[in-house]
């Protein structure tokens, strides 16, 4: 099944009461079509989120630490305590350190926490791969926000990454994570060999997010 | 009334459930006496912590930034929505920019949020006292999990940092925030000048939580 | 004497030979005007510069540590032995954390280097007033590389922030750092009360660095 | 030819007139033996070494931008027109995102600067791999400054770092770097596959560089 995973990233349009109303909207329209969709809601937002759907819950973020003297840090294994699933990790705004990318990926498979890394382009994809997260998700930086998918802008880059990923790593799984707002890129994502896609702007910041939604899945 | 403030950092023994317990602890405790108690949990927790308590949660941190395209950051706007008291800011574990710590104290000011900024010196103390937050917290780093309390082993930067503090700001408050574990390092942290203490350790990590609040506060 | 200092970043104007000739030409310049001027270029290009002019040279930054086992950190005392006049500190393109603001400025006290401390706001510069360094210097983001000159756009925040920084420390001589291009933009930010300027693209971005600088201290 | 390559960091024995010094007498030691000798001295050093010396200098580290308006930042370009054969990446005491990793071998490659990434175990070592530096160098963080060889702590890291990175890319070289200080390291690193060392204290805080040197590559 694709999947189909949304980062509210800190946008007050899914922060609070409305990542909760959010959540409950991705968790409706996932019923009625055949893609794997899950949420990635602030930190803050995990718990009442978590209690409220039942679909996947993914954080945005974990620290490379275990649990200790970290003031303010949030670690793999309180992300499992919670009950999320998984989370994003080395987001392009929130960029990682090499190490601590294999810190997390390690440990997320300890704890059966489904990893998701955020890579740039198909030589990162390709050094992301080798660590075996389950996903990579390929956001090259000049598409990011700009309504541009990365399916049309630069195709090579989907099909190279997904070749690259699978080359070193036939087990992982690629997702397409810049630009995609409409069904339309999902499908030509998928086309080019992506085992899903990550956005965010194009649900919540839409102005109908579950219209925006509707028209992602195909459902309009 | 004299401030009792407790930092769960990210130890494993104030995280998830044991965060509500804790809490809980914290809140049995302050009923009986005459210190204002507050807690500060993971990101992950207050939620749970705030649904399951009266007494005041404050986050351990808070992101430098509005809302927006901020993934994994926590603005000062998502803690208030989800009813935190404040936050400390610039832990010696998380330390901030100069130009971060003022937006954050500035933004808290609007938004009705107490700020606790901590600082590692007299002359850092100053400096953040010219900010106008709520309070400052002076943790000497050579004193952090030492067990050795900074009212004893350096009482002059207890007794210098009030003052200067306080000589830029009157308003402001000064916590003591380094190696308290006793009754006796609170009062004579007190006796110093300061309006009360920020822990971690002494309380987090004892063996017994409430057996050890109790300690701290007089009540044994 | 009012200071003009010149800071080349990381442009390729101000990298290498260009560091050494746009010095010279800095040299050249401050010695028909009643200027203190003094130039910042690449720590790689500092032992160049200060080998082939007289004028003070100072460092863009110095990373708050002593000597140790700090692998591409350059210490205060490295400065110090290279020759260097002084360093920016907290530039804006190089925020750091207070606790390490407050211990290049004592640490270059103690060297006797001059401290040059870039600050954003009035808040700001009269927190970083407060630790005592040589010199701070108001750069508020929004007008950084803009061409429109704080003096202008914002004379209130050059004011206010004299003001503060003398009131908390009246030895403390205050930078007017932001979109200072012409000779006409130096003298209204002196007659607010600076005591001199701190520019960057101004000067070494321009198409005729010399003449640019001779502009700017009113020779044309 | 196997590799040497010593690392000064920011220690007073490898600063200033003494990064000179010590680079001389690498230099004359890299007459007598058949290894290749380098050294990375701080980046205030690298052009008074550079005069002095005919053997290749390496930086410690370089910011993964290009000229511009970078405050501070050191360039591969600067790097490159002051004389540099290369630099260090991602050293354990400065770690970089993996998007950074990949922007500096990528073009280091164009410049014809040397790469050297360090990693920190098998999985980080076969990411960086392939990237395709030149040369991975492995510092199990354990190890690092323990005076404990890592070709003797943990000897199946070096072989199958050296095997996970040949495997990925035939033509990187692998370095072997901690806890070297004897010749009798040297040589079990080569033969566990290494391509050469690269080490720090060892021969930087030796009481006699000099002797510590000679000991190193067998000349004693």
């Amino acid at each position: 099944m694709k999947a189909v995973i949304i980062n509210f990233k800190a946008y007050g349009e899914g922060s609070g009461e409305k990542a909760v109303s959010l959540s409950k909207a991705v968790e409706e329209v996932s019923k009625k079509v055949d893609f794997y969709m899950a949420v990635c809601p602030p930190f803050v937002d995990l718990s009442d989120v978590i209690r409220n759907v039942e679909i996947d819950v993914f954080a945005q973020h974990a620290d490379a630490v275990g649990y200790g003297s970290h003031t303010a840090r949030i670690t793999p294994e309180m992300l499992k305590e919670k009950g999320v699933k998984g989370s994003l990790i080395n987001h392009s705004e929130r960029r990682l350190r090499l190490a601590d990318i294999e810190f997390l990926v390690s440990k997320f498979g300890e704890l059966e926490l489904t990893s998701v890394v955020c890579t740039n382009n198909v030589a990162t994809t390709k050094a992301a791969a080798s660590l075996k997260p389950d996903y990579v998700a390929i956001e090259p930086p000049e598409l990011i926000g700009s309504g541009i998918p990365v399916s049309k802008a630069e195709p090579e880059i989907v099909e190279n990454s997904v070749r690259a990923a699978k080359d070193i790593n036939p087990d992982v799984k690629v997702l397409c994570g810049a630009g995609i707002t409409t069904y339309e890129d999902v499908v030509s994502a998928i086309d080019l060999g992506a085992d899903g896609v990550l956005l965010a702007s194009g649900v919540v910041k839409a102005e109908d997010q579950k219209r925006a939604l509707e028209e992602l899945v195909g459902l309009r």
